[in-house]
């Protein structure tokens, strides 16, 4: 049996096992964005690394803290993973068909808050490294992996950790956090993350509600206020009106074209999936969809709450009221110039007594599709797909990859097991088993090809 | 002992039964917004009448019943009580220093859900008949009483019963369910009502939330469909944009601003108890705030609610976004043209994906100041107040008056124990237990007065 048979007969052999380690991990709750069960699914993880001999550190910061290991292997080449153990919110909890922490399998799919985003790709990853330490009683190259806690918040504290500790994550490369198949199940090859700045805006008219029979006529009204102020920031011809906020941003190169034109067409699938009416500004299908879906720097209104929400009617005029804004970047956007433009634009339309609260960000990020490693995971998941991976220049997420692009300098990919209808962000987020497979069957092809 | 003396005397001695009546009406939560409880109240109600030997009608509608009740006095002079045994949602709980539905006493206040609006203003009348009951054996005229369920809501079917009814609620002269003292304690006869149309608007974009990353650049946002939709209504100019929305406002009369400008200025008491920044429309103060507050038609967003709302972030795009909007009305707008005129105005303006729901409403409805009944009002509350009722010829809130005036052709008028500080349709709803004895003694007067 070659070698990399072994290795896939492990990886199946000890599937439930691994699935187990996932559950556990999902099972404890992680919400960033509450700062609810971070430390004590920091702690899962360390055991996780720790019972593999990694060596690890759990290092604090302002907020959650970062965990760090470290394994030699064979060749004197290193390979880093970054993940994070934190997790979206649940909410709404009544769309989940199972409680979103108490994993659930139906076949091929398990069903779980945070179980594909991103607890089940770093367990995927285990289950690799063990084949290859049961099998060869080693990892075939250095291995490290940073894990932190604030991923799904806009990792506001890792520019900090990385100022003082990016040395401890030197390494020829790094595979991300995530990886999908599309539709047709073929595999993603993503190289740009889209950059993020997370803003509350909040107004407060009054210090208490008030009956709107009373004040309607002569009171401010803390909703028309935020709706007028956020009106201003961008209209139904979706043009973000900011001043400035469009002066830096790249536009595609040719390559960028060439890349996305080959990728399969979505629009229909996008369409039956979400139940969309439309697209917005005109735009139908093909290499334009494509195109504006990743490289347009957006304005996403992602809630709003306000005076009275219940059922039926209650005559009240808001003395509060608040919105959830986030804007996905894209090259070459700073996430704190567009704060500190989003604050001169709102003052210039009056809107002064609209508050902003910074709840995190970073900027885009993007690996260069010729890079050698980019074509060694390009090409070793055709053993395991049966095509290589098709590279997206960038996709329409964000994560802080720029943050390591530019202190380390090293070619970020991406690998792992996500898939259209894996509902990340959304109730009942689930992996499929199959893919999970064949995520830590690529992952061991890349770790021999890259240590050899 | 003069007659009326004795009247006072039995008032006062018999306050804290009254008091405990109240309360046990409080402790019933009846919510019309969300159906909850009415009918265990409208029983309390008929209870308490029934007890005083009135005859009583609980009649069924589509919706809440409607009790009426009638008993015979010594003149053959008919006084028609208007009240509702609905209560507004007793949300934002936690503002409550108190639980809502436990009604509790502090010295001169009794704090609870209801327990201003409208309970307290239905039994400091109980306790005034009370009085001539046991004192002269007998109600000194005719005396009935209509309590309706839904006031709260916008009395969506009390036109109904109205035209089926009627007749059974012949009378001289009818008492509203409120009535008020200012912020020096001197009563105020309040003699019109706005009209109301309540609405919820809502868009639906997509059959569930999305990642904020995958949809935000290609797919419309339900937040943003109706922030638009909202802002298309009425801009920071606080002019509505409802083509036609004016067209039959009448503007007060010269005697309405005579009126007006005898009222006491309320400007920096609204600022300091409401901490208002400023008044809408660059008003500050004098006749020209007082006009507008209660002649202006409004469009007031009560309520907003779409995507993420909890703490911190959560990157999502939102499928469903609705907002809760009232319309205080003028004579002689009409609600259900307004709501035609609502649907016209968003298809015109490219939001036929909104949907509007009615909630209710009611058109405005007025009685005139000179006529003697009113004068009766103001007058009679000399003795107990140290001064006349100040005549307000419009205020801000609603209620279903217009459709009394218009059927039974009576004069209606106002008399309570409202106080500015009463937060009505807000947290700890209040009372001051001196103003619940002025009100009953006052009533005693009226009574006097109108049956002799």
């Amino acid at each position: 049996m070659a070698d990399i048979q072994k290795i896939d007969h492990y990886i199946e052999a000890h599937l439930e096992e691994s699935l187990n380690e996932l559950a556990v991990l999902c099972k404890q709750p992680s919400v960033s964005a509450i700062n609810f069960g971070l430390i004590e699914c920091a702690n899962l993880v360390v055991q996780s690394l720790e019972k593999r001999g990694f060596e690890v550190q759990l290092i604090t910061t302002p907020g959650a803290p970062v965990i760090v290991a470290e394994k030699k292997g064979r060749s004197n080449k290193t390979l880093l993973f970054y993940n994070h153990y934190d997790v979206q919110p649940p909410e709404p909890l009544e769309l989940w068909h199972t409680p979103p922490f108490e994993p659930s399998r139906d076949g091929n799919v398990m069903v779980a808050r945070g179980v594909n985003d991103d607890k089940g790709h770093f367990t995927y990853r285990l289950l690799t490294l063990d084949a290859f330490l049961a099998q060869e009683g080693e990892l075939p190259c250095n291995v490290k992996f940073v894990l932190e806690g604030e991923e799904e918040i806009g990792s506001p504290h890792l520019a900090g950790f990385m100022d003082q500790y990016a040395d401890m994550l030197k390494a020829d490369a790094c595979i991300w956090e995530f990886g999908d198949i599309n539709s047709q199940d073929q595999p993603l090859q993503a190289l740009g993350l889209r950059g993020l700045i997370y803003v509350e805006l909040s107004a407060k008219t009054a210090n208490q509600d008030v009956h709107s029979g009373l004040g309607g006529s002569i009171f401010e009204n803390a909703a028309w206020r935020l709706v007028w102020a956020l009106n201003s920031l961008k209209g139904p011809d979706e043009k973000i009106r900011i001043a400035g906020f469009y002066d830096k941003v790249q536009k595609p190169t040719r390559r960028d074209l060439d890349l996305i034109s080959q990728l399969p067409e979505t629009s229909e699938e996008y369409k039956s999936r979400f139940g969309l009416r439309q697209f917005i500004n005109g735009l139908t299908d093909g290499l334009d969809l494509r195109v504006a879906e990743v490289f347009e720097p957006t304005c996403t209104i992602c809630g709003l709450t306000s005076g009275y929400q219940g059922p039926g009617s209650k005559t009240v005029l808001p003395a509060l009221a608040k919105a959830k804004v986030d804007f996905r970047l894209v090259p070459d956007q700073d996430p704190d110039e567009i704060i500190k433009l989003l604050r001169e634009h709102l003052d210039r339309e009056g809107f002064t007594d609209i508050e902003i609260t910074n709840l995190g960000g970073e900027p885009a990020g993007r690996t260069d599709p010729d890079d050698a490693f980019v074509q060694l995971m390009v090409e070793t998941a055709r053993d395991v797909y049966g095509s290589p991976m098709i590279i997206q220049p960038m996709i329409g997420g964000s994560g802080p990859n720029a943050l390591f692009i530019n202190k380390l300098k090293i070619p970020i990919v991406s690998a792992g097991l996500g898939h259209p209808e894996a509902q990340e962000h959304a109730p009942n987020e689930n992996i499929r088993i199959d893919l999970y497979l064949k995520a830590a069957r690529h992952l061991a092809r890349v770790l021999t090809a890259f240590s050899s």
